[in-house]
């Protein structure tokens, strides 16, 4: 049980979530001795579980060594007990990097997948967009970036029960020097595919809600989420430093404060708390390190969502038509998106 | 004359610019007539001339067509200008890629100098930090990264006057997979340096301020640039729609209407406004195509300290310094950053 703030957190958020979703049942994973103290005294509640493991994987450790060395981590436990058919799914709080390679170690990635990836939702101004792959891949080929395109319209298909998601492939505005031939051969890929492509994105689409998919590797995903984070940051450092200036500022602070309250709960980032990793045989959620019940309890939602929806065998299904050679081409017309 | 506004604002921005500073003299390079029309009846002020040009390039044309297509634009004829040696800089607010595309082919690039970056400073927590290349090189080997380190090391310091500026390079946070084998490379180049490299540095760390420079492909840097925009934009929808949402939030907003203004004055775009091309045998700077006379004698501001440092000397001499490899290696010992 990792994240920032381990059973500290997770436990509080795990009872939260059992009391307003009566169709789930949880399973605590990490050292039982840590789990049990932020658990109230005597049985277990209804629909709750402890499997204990000895170990963690700390935040900053390298993700190949917490793989080889850490057999018995709470991760790594979680993730074996999706592999067995014990839980549906995993959420973890842990570190995502080594998040991604136990799980993709343990699970494998779903057929004709060749990289799983990481999805994230922003919110935008008419909404939210979902975004990957957000750091899983570095370098991308055309095809990994159409499997992307793929794995995310089925998982906002099935999450967002939105039919027909429309997919942007990020890119930078200057005519000439667009993009790589990666992103070239990529957008020809799509742009012959079914799927609901609207084209070219830039990184200020993002925001403003008209794309509901934006496709881009791992690295641009990752400097744009950061960038994005940082600058938000910002804002409210500067918004902040504004308010407490003097005592005129303070009063004016105070008489705006329930404004200040909504516009913070519209860019709340736990609203949209709860990462996918897509693309692999087994539904594992990545939330936030930081946050807290409610945020936990919407990561928990969207891996509920996933089962539900059955989404590796969507995937696989689209995948499998979209890209395997073999199959029947005339398959692709019977479908719609 | 381009821009989105063409000589509407770029003429009065002149005139503004010539009474603020004694020490500069002003070509106007367009249509005579369409400049004349917000100049004041009669003579020329001092300092003041115009150059005519019988062509436009547009917003969106691109950058080779115009190249190929318009010999005698406000662009192509402002570049002849400092080609011929008439004038010191060329300060646009047309498109971008048509002044890079036109600059390289007409000044050409420095010597050792395999691309010219564009480079832009933007907000930060503590104050301001530059990041390049913005967009003009989509994929970046090793020592491209590493002569934009150079060069941005060499414009802050002329620009800012600021002694052994700090460099990062931008990456990405997960150990294993960080960073391409380019920027693996870069980093051992930059650690191997006399240039004060930091390290990586994440999407985020460009708003901290606690890096002067922040080193990347234009791919990437136009990615984060936009999202970060996207986001700022985002957050002043909401917030304009939180205090006009009923009478009782517009009241507070205008209680709180001086804070926001101050707020709005601390991530005001045009403080930092102008883009230096750098790594050209020419002072290029590009100006917002958006910005008023406030942002645009920014930019102009930024041309005459280039002017003023040789910055294309200092530049070579430096390049030359670090990446001949016939220069004598002792000489790397006698320089100070």
């Amino acid at each position: 049980m990792g994240g920032d703030h381990g059973p500290s957190v997770v436990v509080p958020a795990a009872l939260n979530y059992l009391s307003d979703d009566p169709q789930v049942d949880l399973i605590l994973v990490g050292r039982e001795e840590a789990i049990r103290e932020h658990l109230p005294a005597g049985d277990l509640p209804d629909r709750l579980s402890i499997q204990h493991a000895s170990e963690e994987v700390g935040m900053d450790e390298l993700p190949s060594r917490a793989l080889r060395g850490k057999k018995d981590s709470s991760m790594r436990v979680a993730i074996n007990l999706v592999s067995e058919g014990v839980a549906d799914a995993c959420v973890s709080a842990g570190n995502t990097g080594a998040l991604m390679a136990t799980a993709r170690f343990v699970l494998k990635t779903l057929p004709h997948v060749d990289r799983p990836a990481i999805m994230s939702v922003l919110h935008s101004e008419s909404g939210r967009t979902w975004v990957l792959d957000l750091g899983a891949n570095v370098d991308c080929s055309a095809d990994h970036l159409f499997q992307f395109a793929v794995m995310g319209t089925e998982l906002v298909t099935a999450v967002e029960s939105v039919d027909n998601p429309s997919v942007g492939l990020l890119n930078i505005g200057q005519e000439e020097i667009k993009g790589s031939d990666q992103i070239k051969q990529a957008h020809r890929l799509l742009a012959a595919s079914p799927l609901n492509y609207i084209g070219y994105v830039e990184g200020d689409d993002i925001y403003t809600g008209d794309v509901d998919i934006v496709v881009c590797d791992g690295f641009v995903g990752n400097v744009a989420l950061k960038s994005s984070e940082g600058v938000a940051k910002m804002i409210r450092h500067f918004m902040k430093a504004e308010f407490t200036r003097n005592p005129l500022t303070r009063l004016a602070g105070l008489v705006a404060l329930p404004v200040l309250r909504s516009l913070r709960r519209r860019i709340d980032p736990r609203r949209y708390n709860g990462a996918p990793l897509v693309g692999l045989r087994g539904v594992v959620v990545k939330s936030h390190g930081g946050t807290d019940a409610v945020g936990f309890a919407n990561a928990i939602a969207i891996a509920k969502k996933e089962i539900q929806a059955d989404l590796a065998s969507r995937i696989t299904a689209r995948v499998e038509q979209l890209l395997d050679p073999d199959s029947d081409p005339g398959a692709a017309e019977q479908v719609s998106l």
